[in-house]
């Protein structure tokens, strides 16, 4: 059920922007595109904006929506913010939340500040795009095959692929009402958890084929020099689902992966499960993340950062 | 809907034989496991006739009925074959089959050779278990965790993890309903499809680190000599998914994998997309599969088996 204050705003205006949070990810735009062309199937002007968007999700629709800065001979009348935490998280787009007369604030995340002049935080909810869901339900515009498409790969991209704790029997409800249009899902969730490029397969290989582990094959540890990434021709992106890799092994508590960005800046990711708290670590080298998720960038060397890191999870987790 | 003389012989008869196929997975064992324990639930003596149960599935529940062999004071009323779709696939229990009063077929392979008196055959499901699930509906016995739990790991796995084709919208109807339950269905989701052991790890390391890119990086080549496997303790199993990793390379059409099983013995598997048929490869060396999924067998050496295969397939397939 979606606040009906919020459906009477977006069926009362018209100039509508849409904004996510900066560096969005496929809740985020597949929340965008889902919400921009429902709204233009009912006669609405919306407006993305969005100064970022990876290629990996060129196959949806409703990109036509996105613009770098708000263009219109009309003065903007709603901004409604998908998937935005708090106002910060909007990047420059803030100027134009501030000058908005009406916002509406939609969002799932726990830590919402409720910045809105009208707010719809479920934090229930799996992803930002299950509520876009229920909001275009409320509106009465009918889905279609592009609309579902965006949904589907939010609701996807956020569960993992259904995978995270945050996936509800209404989760799946959603989807399964998706897949009355046709939505490439084959498609979709290749292209978000299983593709990789050539140098990042052969970068993964090299960081498995290293891999130590240690405290009783409790904690999965790897490094990356600067120097080996470039052997293979792989930057820092290529990085990207190693450390995934090394916590799915068997009986692996904790993963530390450190990488070498440059010269005396290293890069260190963690995860874990269950009661190994990994952000206590990254917090002691100004760095932040969740209880099993977290990270942090050390100015010194690989070996002297290894070392140092080691140390402290052998004596803070073991 | 299922068949309703179906749900009528289920509920007349007590002693009842559950059986799959050799070499039961996630699908056959969860529709096993699922169906016996809903059968006891109404007072009936189920028995799951299996010789081998991976220890992978350990988790699930409904495993206290399975034996080797059908022990009971009582005759065999019923036998119903799960998820299996032909009468040869039963191994050593065709001789039970044969000597039982009533057999039912319950299946979803769209080449099921209807050999019971009563078939529920159903191709479009996504699944066994899905059937399954409108069996124990029908007969109205109350779904619980453990049930739940056992169906959902069946329709999770042959569904590649709501990725596969066959998944539909009644597919994540029944997952929602499931959910109503407690499944951990992050553990299920990570045992069936990312959880590898350290060796599998590095196998896969090795296996990634030397993958060769031919034919404009749309042919996907690897092989794995007895002797690499053997220098990090892995055997022919450890090999499970590192053909799907090398398919998930970007661009990537057609993926062979080759690995020395024995002195002359080589293993070949192929996967491939779209209308790239690598079943043709497989055949003309005597194997068999799918179009996008194959294997053969082929007693030469491995440098030997390399160059023909890659001839056939350079040949054949571009």
């Amino acid at each position: 059920m979606i606040n009906s204050n919020i459906i009477e705003q977006i069926k009362k205006y018209n100039n509508i922007v849409l904004a996510a949070h900066v560096n969005p990810d496929g809740d985020a735009i597949g929340a965008c595109t889902a919400l921009a062309l429902a709204l233009s199937k009912i006669g609405k002007n919306p407006v993305i904006l969005m100064d970022e968007y990876p290629e990996k999700y060129n196959f949806l629709h409703g990109r036509e929506y996105i613009h770098k800065e708000y263009i219109n001979d009309e003065p903007l009348e709603l901004f409604i913010t998908l998937d935005c935490g708090d106002l910060e998280r909007l990047g420059d787009y803030i100027s134009y939340f501030r000058k908005a007369p009406i916002t509406i604030n939609i969002d799932h995340h726990i830590t919402n500040t409720k910045y809105g002049h009208y707010n719809e935080v479920k934090k229930e909810a799996s992803s930002t795009c299950e509520i876009i869901y229920e909001v275009i339900k409320s509106c009465e515009i009918p889905f279609d095959d592009k609309i579902a498409s965006s949904l589907y790969t939010g609701i996807a991209f956020d569960t993992g692929g259904f995978k995270h704790s945050s996936t509800t029997s209404f989760t799946h409800e959603v989807i399964s009402d998706l897949l009355k249009y046709k939505v490439n899902f084959t498609y979709i969730m290749n292209k978000l958890f299983y593709s990789r490029s050539l140098t990042s397969s052969r970068l993964l290989g090299l960081a498995l084929s290293k891999i130590e582990l240690l405290e009783n094959d409790k904690l999965c540890f790897c490094d990356l020099s600067k120097k080996e990434m470039e052997s293979l021709g792989a930057t820092i992106d290529d990085v990207d689902g190693i450390i995934a890799s090394m916590q799915n092994i068997e009986g692996v508590l904790v993963s530390v992966l450190i990488y070498e960005k440059d010269k005396n800046e290293i890069k260190v990711s963690f995860r874990s499960v269950g009661d190994k708290d990994v952000s206590k670590i990254a917090k002691m080298f100004n760095g932040g993340g969740h209880k099993n998720a977290s990270g942090c960038t050390i100015n010194k060397n690989l070996e002297a950062v290894k070392k140092e890191i080691l140390k402290k999870i052998q004596e803070e987790l073991f």
